[in-house]
């Protein structure tokens, strides 16, 4: 009895060492289910705490403004906690990228709670910056810590920063299937790779899965109309696409341009930050609004209800570039949102489209142009906004993504293929 | 006054050129707008033409089976077209990835009239196949004969080629995105090059718009439920998703080993069909049915709509390898979504996910893997069932393209990087 037991598993081991030699990719798959399982876990769950303190900083400094004034103290001590121990890590996504393309050192841990309070600190004193930089910062440095007990060898590595990414950016705006593509599509321009296939969309899922776990709420968008496709429909989506490249290229140069100028005019960096918070404390009280500060979610919701002032997307930029150049931590990518929401709102005064359809192109296109994530950019629209809207939003991300050039918020990201 | 004028527009001239200098994207968008409205309108209009004669052919031999004692006859007729005239343009889509990889000699225009009057006897005659690589071919040899009139040079055509072969799909299935990704995606294994982004977008999406003009009806697949993703449907999704690849991997295996054994078998190739159409022709009496050839469109509802019995995959691989690899014309894709619909449905037997949702996700993931093209294949479930199941789809077309290995329905597909 014994005996032919231990010969039926004998012979079911060696039944599947055969199937799995067959098919490699099944023991692959299951090695990096675990993988992302671990990291989705605890990046979706990074995230989940990250989302609700948003929200409460938010919520705190919105009833009591006064706290904006601080916003140059606080740029100070964010300053020195990075000036006295954030120096290897102050690179932030560009050294997640940079350790795609040549695998160095493990990322230290300390990038996670170091972004994490910085971009906290942003918000609650009414610094205008985004979400996602923070969200893979604290990814990319969580999930890098299971290298080494894992004992990934350096092509590994490489995939686990990718998935990484991936589980970042979809448990943030709660988009896995943009997440898993924007962490294969961002490191190179102009190619998308298919090596960490599997692991970015199983750590995209898991994380998003895990941020639900936790009960977080992310913002939902209407578009009311979307109109036949047509030819002049298209046409106006073209024309719009250009706008929102240019728009996407204009804000990636000139915050290159000011992070230049706050470093060559202020040698030292805990300063920067103090003259950046002072000038948007200072037109804060000059507008006499909150309206361009913090993630500005409320804005754009407006965008896609009514039509937006011209204004609306030029405030956002100035005070996001000031805000950003000047060393305060945060994401772009918010930002850029509402750049691209309350552009896209606007262009209806020039453009027969829907406002609300527009704002949507908005969204994802200026965001699409700026990181050279068209694909990721596209499936996000989708994701948001719903399928029936998803062939103008791919024109918009499409022509975006083509117009900005070589232009990219990130700047360590690779060429991998002339844009035309 | 007239001297005012010409300064003004000289001025408008100038200002445009170094607008167009600064921004070189704008003139290649409207060059390559230009050029998809040409090649989209031609080839939309020959996807709704070819469209509207398979509905004609399928209702015809539905309410005439005896036609179908003809099938040997109609393959020996097929077979001495292409024996006398088709010698050059037999490749298929073959000779068109072949012609991305290599600019060649352009691809004949007869290629278009031949694949078309090839399938629609193989769909008159009771032949199991498909449309996508007919509605491709027509695609990509119409478009070619625009390469010589409009002067396009050998990186140009590559480009124009592509975005044939998108604007072919995307026309043929009424999944203008998918069509996209698909054309960018096809030729090369494990990659994705963004060179030809917007041709591929722009064609893909006026074709579309063309093949509605003519009053196309698309057929609309309805995913009932879509359980909350959790983790245990997830695992199962995988599993499916490995069901779906070993399946792909099978189908082009076994199609390969057929077709090399009946043109080993019988030497003269006009003779292949007699033997082919025979046998299909016998198994079609036999089993008394009509359910395994043609498009087979009611028995892929079906399986949204019941548990398909584990009988109907095999089958309609079994006469869909039959009658394609004895050198019937007509695509892979529609009975690669039959077989996979049916063997999702299926696996309903053996794993607690919804029927409706398992059939969705086999219809793409299994074509998803015979043709390595998983970003594609995800687009166009979402554009098909809706984006509410696009992570289950997601997950069974990536797991299906990291199974089915370097196999596929096209062997001149190139390997741009392993799978894993």
């Amino acid at each position: 009895m014994s005996t032919s037991k231990r010969t039926l598993s004998q012979k079911t081991g060696i039944k599947l060492r055969s199937f799995f030699r067959k098919f490699p990719g099944v023991p692959y798959i299951f090695k990096w289910l675990l993988i992302s399982l671990i990291i989705g876990l605890c990046i979706g769950t990074a995230s989940a705490l990250f989302l609700k303190s948003l929200n409460w900083v938010t919520e705190f400094r919105e009833s009591h403004k006064w706290i904006i004034a601080l916003l140059p103290v606080s740029g100070f001590f964010s300053g020195l906690l990075y000036h006295y121990f954030g120096k290897n890590v102050e690179a932030g996504n560009n050294l997640l990228i940079d350790n795609i393309h040549n695998p160095d050192k493990i990322i230290p841990f300390r990038m996670a709670p170091l972004v994490y309070l910085g971009t906290i600190a942003t918000h609650f004193f009414g610094g205008s910056a985004g979400r996602e930089g923070t969200a893979i910062q604290m990814a990319g440095s969580i999930a890098d810590q299971f290298s080494k007990p894992l004992k990934l060898n350096s092509e590994d590595r490489k995939i686990l920063l990718i998935a990484a990414i991936s589980a970042g950016f979809g448990s943030v705006f709660g988009t896995p299937l943009a997440g898993a593509v924007f962490g294969l599509e961002v490191f190179l321009i102009g190619r998308i790779r298919y090596n960490a296939i599997f692991p970015a969309f199983a750590a995209a899922i898991l994380a998003d899965w895990a941020t639900n776990i936790w009960n977080v709420e992310h913002t939902h968008y209407h578009i009311s109309i979307v109109p036949k496709i047509e030819l002049l429909p298209i046409v106006y989506s073209i024309i719009a696409g250009i706008a929102f490249g240019i728009c996407a290229a204009t804000f990636s140069k000139t915050i290159h341009w000011a992070s230049a100028l706050f470093k060559t005019k202020i040698k030292y960096a805990p300063l920067r930050p103090v003259l950046g918070g002072f000038i948007v404390a200072l037109a804060v009280l000059a507008l006499g609004t909150t309206r361009y500060i913090g993630l500005g979610i409320p804005v754009i919701l407006e965008s896609f209800e009514q039509q937006a002032p011209l204004s609306d997307f030029a405030l956002k930029m100035a005070f996001t570039i000031v805000t950003l150049s000047a060393g305060f931590k945060g994401g772009e990518v918010t930002p850029l949102f509402f750049i691209g929401a309350t552009l896209g709102s606007a262009l209806s005064f020039f453009l027969p489209l829907p406002f609300s359809l527009l704002a949507g192109m908005g969204f994802v296109a200026v965001f699409a142009g700026a990181t050279n994530t068209p694909l990721a950019c596209m499936l996000m629209g989708i994701e948001l906004f719903g399928v029936e809207c998803g062939i103008y939003v791919a024109i918009a991300c499409v022509v975006s993504y083509l117009l900005s050039g070589h232009n990219s918020i990130y700047t360590r990201q690779r060429i991998g293929e002339a844009k035309h």
